[in-house]
């Protein structure tokens, strides 16, 4: 479907045209005319000769050029007869304000479901419902209604019209920054978040794409989409509803699902998305990336004229894990040249004073960090922009001075120079001047940071990427087993969800897991023959499809050598699950090794709301139980994400060895996560596996207890995730 | 002392009056004249005639009427020689602008030492040096040369000039709100924060106080001073130096020392202090407390006009563990008498539009909210400030009212109300009105957010510290016993830093700490009759002053019973101690009982280089050493903190009793740290000390190993902390 045709739509109807002035049926016609709309703008009521001057029609069939674009603006239960009336023109696109959909729940997700069928069978795309509409600058098609919107280069998608008109606003307050597009993406009945982020992906005038995000409906595609179009241009994003609270308040007007905060973070930064979590930062850091080349050396200089923004600047970049470097010893040497004698060389530079009498100085002292090698972006905190107003006024002239031969070493030099100044407020010439040339300006020191870490990070993202060339791929259905698919149909033909115990582990030597095939003994005689083939102790475990907490059960026995012993513990084992759950089959039991010792792992799957298959990793016992110290991602695993995972928790260093006792293979654990990956999009019947214990030896891993859970065969996921 | 001859002074002199328009000595006269301080102003100069119409004097020994204040705009070199004159002259209170002193390092610590040496002589109190100067609003006295400073109640203490300009310019353009005093603490050589917190927490004109710090000099005086300050208003402070660079930044202007930010957050937060993380939220705090009256019980209400803004702050203030109540039966039903159908009036309350044609609906809804007895204070979000912007003109007049009618709840019910506008940036006068009547507005989500939480804080602090009367006594030294004392000594006299165990267990045992006396056995014999004495399973350890690190010198054998094995293993701690040490002297083994199972424990206390000695908890193995999962507390404890300390480590749930284990004995832990912090606070001559292992059993606890280490007899603090 050809997205452009909305966006770029040369002719829109406005069905439920008004001339109440406070209806959007109105405030639509308005804006358009005003902002200077250059297509064709057709009112659309049957009551009404004409608004605005321009004539009214009874139908949107009534018109008789094509219409790329419906705004409706009628009430919900108007809107199924309205849609006909559009598809059988060939409108490309319609807007939908009107709420009472999938926000209310069950009843509104059915009149949802009914629109969407109707723009599949004519080939419409939606976007809302319930929505504040979307705007598409270059041209001036404004359908939201708002007046004045600055025009420019960042694409913004807001699940929420108040976030966006915030937005909105304090670009046109505070920058000389603006949008190219506004989607007020709404319900996501039909057009989702990734389909938006294709179109702005590929959209030559959009530089930067900012997103506030409620709750995602297809978090899977999405990510698979912001994989492909981070690597083109800087995605920015704000996730709210993490809380209970924040959730059902987002639930309440979006009708989206919010899932696990960690799983999400850590997904986002995986697909090179700028995840924000102030909304203060959201504008600046869009508008940062958006003027400004980014960093791929992750080494910045902050330049001061006072020592408490200097501290505070190097204590916050520090939090983002940026690189504050020594100077070189000729950027010392031609610093000395401009400044005093006891402004401070190191890095914060602090100007000491040395810029009171003459702020131009700051241009000097740019273009020397600039030309410095260890330093890739420049961070400059403090007064400037306000020297006229603190110390003397024709300073005013010299910041004017620094300001334009500042703005233009950002070309010079391709590296990015941010200014916090405690006058951002005062609306100096200086500082506009420096906006002007695309340096952004902020009152706030957390917020120049965050801005300068965000080119840090998208900096070594892009670095990163192109590097070791990582993939993720979402598509390894094909590597299924004809033998995988016969264990899951036999379990699916004898109606259970949990695979056996031997299934499961089969499932995984089928994809190369190094797991003993366990045989199962029907009898304590064939446990004997089997331990006896085995040699050395042995363990026995109950397999019955009617027991799943084997332990629980009194159905495991450790440690066993003698055939005396091996007899014994069988008979054990059957009366215990006998007693257990009385009338369950009993299959027999499992007779595997012993297994030596090493650090137990635990390795889990399941399946979230909104990501689809994500994948746990920890630590057995306490850690996991207790300290809840597990790392998580969003399925399928590159090597790199799987490494990180093991690295990123607490408990790592035991994977290292402590107390003298060796290091772990971590290379057999990456493999094994990366197997685990594998099956879990190779079998999307899988609802959920866990691996627990896996004991990590110096050299290789064994796996103790493999447990798989299928979905229910009803659930539409079990043939694709 | 008196500060208030300093702080309310009725004549100044200004050492080093000058005629240059750029110099201080200029700048403090013009605007001590222009801001009207109403006292007298003596130039002093013995090359000047006069300085702006007033006539200068030679020395401050020329001018006949008493002088409170000097401000000292000399060179360094200079002042001690003007110190003299001060002295001589009786002047109270010095203020030294010059640098040069301790920030310098040892060569401007000599300096600061003589010009403290010089104050104490002549009983004059220095602010700085290296500060930019101080200001007392209520009478002018405004020695930092910089004009139109806001009046108001809170009063600044800043180690940072620029932080402080931020400050009074966020105040200046951004608020109604204003100062009552200005201190630039500098290097603090004489007066130390906790001086200047005394003073204004008994300041009627103050009725908050604001502090930016870098380092503190006196960390555990000012913890005491802000004990009993916060108990009378609030106090909100911004730490800043945690990252190394930061720290480097913050010591080569103030010459202070940095500590582990984990302590001083845990520190400040007992003292009652509302530490603020983010540099934006210091001002908005400081206000927000100043005007409006804490919240005891934590729950707030939302009241928006859009779900975005709404979603964000329930997320926010869950972060903050804000409680979000659902509201009142009666209270939704007089919402629902304002608002329309669709409006949400669970909390957050979204008006869904109810309030676009009549934004005077929101004091309606204020009130409604104010009623509910579930509901503490109240937080509005959205476009409220800009209804004449975003819909129809006339609505200013409509919010006009609404700020007025808001404006009177605050006293009339006695509960806080915040502004959030996506408009506060563009002037409006509703939000002037509301400001007016002390209702902070912010653009910020988060900012306001964080000032409903400091409310929340401060209120719970003076609930709890109320109710429970904690306290947090700093002088346990009279709890010294005379056999301790002589154990400490003993040491000192033979030259050792490090107690043997048997004296370090018995120091715990003088402090009632249920520890068995270990007994040392010179010979196998003598192990093997102690032994016999304690029945069951024992353990030899190694006693000598020479070997610290037992175990690594063979010098620990568990589980011995039989006398032959008592005696073999003597024999081979012996041999294997004179191997690790040759010539070490060998006082021979303690005999102990071996000890049951149960949970281990660690504890250690150290000596923060700001606040003095800090006590760790944590559990034994990996979790200490691995995790890092401890906790942290300045000394002395309150039985409060230690059981905080216990609870807050992120593996207490094992305390608890996990895996069908019992739970600990908590109580014997929270004695066991309230002892140890009763021996740190009687004995200042130890550096540090270590329990590891403690076992904690479900009854009871065993001091399994103690190691107390004495400061060197030369560091000053062996007399006192």
């Amino acid at each position: 479907m050809n997205l452009s045709r909305v966006f770029h739509a040369k002719s829109i109807a406005i069905i439920g045209a008004s001339l109440d002035e406070t209806k959007r049926g109105y405030q639509a016609i308005k804006t358009l005319q005003r902002e200077g709309f250059e297509g064709d703008i057709y009112p659309v009521n049957p009551k009404l000769e004409s608004v605005r001057g321009i004539k009214c029609f009874a139908s949107v069939t009534d018109i008789f050029d094509p219409v790329d674009v419906a705004l409706i603006t009628t009430p919900p239960a108007t809107i199924p007869a309205v849609m006909e009336e559009c598809g059988r023109k060939g409108v490309a696109g319609v807007v939908i304000i009107a709420g009472g959909f999938g926000e209310l729940g069950n009843s509104g997700r059915k009149k949802e479901e009914e629109i969407v069928e109707l723009a599949e069978k004519y080939n419409i795309r939606i976007i809302g419902p319930n929505t504040s509409g979307m705007i598409s600058l270059k041209n001036n098609l404004n359908l939201v209604g708002l007046d004045d919107v600055p025009k420019g280069d960042i694409a913004l998608l807001s699940q929420s019209g108040n976030i966006a008109l915030h937005l909105i606003t304090e670009a046109k307050l505070r920058s000389q920054k603006g949008f190219s597009f506004y989607v007020g993406v709404g319900n996501e009945a039909d057009l989702k978040f990734h389909e938006y982020l294709e179109f702005f992906g590929e959209d030559p005038d959009t530089k930067t794409i900012l997103m506030y995000v409620e709750g995602l409906r297809e978090g899977r595609k999405f990510l698979q989409q912001a994989h492909r179009t981070t690597l083109k241009k800087p995605v920015v994003l704000l996730k709210s509803g993490r809380s209970t609270t924040g959730r059902k308040s987002a639930g309440s007007h979006t009708g989206a699902l919010a899932g696990i905060s960690e799983v999400a973070r850590t997904a986002f930064q995986r697909a090179g998305i700028i995840t924000i979590e102030n909304s203060d930062e959201l504008f600046p850091v869009a508008e940062s990336l958006s003027n400004l080349p980014p960093i791929k050396n992750n080494r910045i200089a902050i330049l001061a004229d006072g020592g408490g923004h200097a501290t505070i600047a190097a204590d916050l970049l520090t939090d983002y894990n940026i690189d504050i470097p020594g100077l070189a010893e000729k950027t010392k040497k031609k610093l000395a040249g401009f400044l005093p004698g006891n402004a401070s060389l190191i890095n914060p530079v602090d100007v000491a004073g040395g810029t009171d009498a003459n702020p131009s100085i700051f241009a000097d002292c740019a273009r020397a960090l600039l030309e410095d090698d260890h330093v890739d972006g420049l961070l400059i905190v403090g007064l400037f922009g306000g020297y006229g107003i603190r110390f003397a006024d024709k300073l005013r002239f010299m910041e004017e001075d620094a300001a334009h031969r500042m703005g233009k070493m950002i070309k010079e030099f391709n590296k990015p120079i941010i200014f916090q100044s405690l006058y951002n407020a005062a609306n100096s010439h200086s500082l506009e001047l420096l906006r002007y040339y695309g340096i952004p300006c902020y009152e706030s020191l957390d917020i120049a940071c965050r801005c300068m870490a965000a080119l840090c990070d998208y900096g070594s993202y892009l670095d990163t990427y192109h590097k070791k060339s990582v993939k993720f791929v979402f598509n390894c259905g094909a590597r299924a087993k004809p033998a995988g698919k016969q264990i899951i149909d036999q379990a699916r033909q004898e109606k259970r969800l949990a695979l056996l115990e031997p299934e499961a582990k089969k499932m995984l030597h089928l994809h190369d897991v190094p797991v003993d095939l366990d045989r199962v003994a029907k009898t304590a005689g064939e446990a004997v023959n089997l331990a006896k083939e085995l040699g050395g102790e042995v363990v026995l475990k109950i397999v019955s499809p009617d027991i799943l907490h084997k332990t629980d059960a009194g159905g495991v026995r450790l440690g066993l050598e003698s055939p005396e012993d091996i007899e014994a513990a069988f008979k054990d084992i059957m009366t215990n699950a006998e007693k257990y759950k009385p009338g369950a089959e009993l299959t027999g039991c499992m007779v595997s090794r012993m297994e030596e010792d090493g650090v137990e792992i635990i390795i889990g799957t399941k399946i979230d709301e909104q990501f689809g298959p994500v994948i746990m990793f920890g630590l057995g016992g306490i850690l996991v139980e207790v300290v809840k110290d597990v790392s998580f991602r969003v399925l399928p695993l590159s090597r790199k994400a799987a490494k990180n995972m093991i690295g990123e928790i607490k408990s790592a260093p035991i994977l290292n060895g402590v107390r003298g006792k060796p290091p772990v293979d971590k290379k057999a654990l990456v493999d094994l996560l990366m197997t685990v990956s594998e099956i879990i999009e190779a079998y999307p019947q899988i609802e959920e596996m866990d691996l627990n214990p896996v004991i990590a030896h110096e050299d290789g891993i064994s796996l103790v207890d493999a447990r798989i859970i299928l979905k229910d065969p009803e659930d539409p996921t079990c043939d694709e995730h």
